[in-house]
């Protein structure tokens, strides 16, 4: 597995780095994350933007399958389904939780619940990757 | 209604500001949007990144219920599902249409097609927005 | 291809016979289907159960990826979205048309819109078929 | 609240009945059920249809987003999001655990699980109610 360090340096030139995602915690059975709610993450109102809480699950559950698989695959999401709960303010941090639900040769479906700097429930984010040959 | 460059401008400072998301067409009936495919909006393999599309999306169905709701209403997304088709290579440009499936007084819901330079389907993203008294 | 007789006829013993679902066309591009509100498929209220829009969706979006397969393959639904829009009334007959928003190798993208006998759009139903080797 | 046994007569002649939906708890927090596997449940290969499941879960959403509810108001599902992960056999029982993820004035969302007779999990269904005047 690619310890963390050399995982967050891949993400830093895309986008999860242009938004701030910092890797906290990344096994093969859960990856943690946090991202501070800088003011050009959020939609007006100074809440954070859903797309951005979009966009920090689907890390997330990237970089949980990548951990989980052989060499010589890759993964791409089909799909991902996002409840929104609650806001999270600007000038915060929110924190993210990825746990898989399933982790099988063709498919992993992981699960990520964000969470305000109160720790109270944000979004849940739940998404399909799929694993194919490269 | 809020002629569309007003709302590029409220846009702006804001995560699809930060995203480069630029609106090209707002009417009540749909809304449809531009982004430049930037290495940092990007995943590794140089194409756009899952979290990138679902932003690009939840800001046009956003901008498009707020064209369409009586004033002194506000609109918060529940609920967001996207299905990932095609990648966009970096430096191109992806181009989005976003139409309504519902407007009601109390729910909308907006369906977005991103796509890539060369028409390719790419994602498509349904969203619910609740419409609340502000 | 399985012609439409044939295709009702596998479905008549199994869950979308019981539900009532009827097939009118099926051609690799759409598949076209009615449903009797029976009481019996309602939730309180009189109106037809969200359940059974979606259990008549997937049932529409897996004949869908059925006709379009090579042989030797076989499908499973991985995910299944639905936006609830309006309601049916016992009594009446919904339809649905069941598109391809992606015929790929490796996943297909089926959207079904759910109307009411009226016309109304009910309920859309967005799912990702994975289709494996036998 | 209404207890169970009320509850289950109530859902005796509607869609659930026709599925054979069994309460075995029903508390604020979490609602229980089981269902078996019948033929006329079944997709091809006798294998719990896809529709099937997410009918279940729907079902469970609803009760316990009712029992949470105060008086004068009623409640519709908006959005369904269903994962599936693994198949259940002709002639087991599933069963399903769902929780709230949220219970909120204006929405709810909840999560329901669905496992094998073995204790496999099969299906994941997040869904979102919204709580309305009646």
């Amino acid at each position: 597995m690619l310890p963390l360090p050399k995982i967050q340096e891949l993400l830093d030139p895309l986008f999860p780095g242009l938004m701030g995602v910092r890797l906290t915690e990344v096994t093969p059975e859960r990856v943690l994350a946090e991202m501070p709610v800088r003011p050009d993450l959020c939609t007006a109102g100074g809440i954070l933007h859903g797309g951005a809480y979009m966009a920090f699950a689907d890390t997330l559950g990237a970089v949980g399958t990548i951990v989980n698989m052989p060499q010589g695959k890759r993964t791409t999401t089909t799909d991902s389904s996002t409840k929104f709960i609650g806001g999270a303010r600007v000038d915060t941090t929110v924190t993210a939780e990825c746990v898989a639900l399933h982790r099988g040769r063709t498919t992993m479906v992981w699960q990520t619940s964000v969470r305000s700097q109160e720790g109270k429930l944000c979004a849940v984010v739940t998404q399909t990757q799929l694993v194919l040959d490269t």
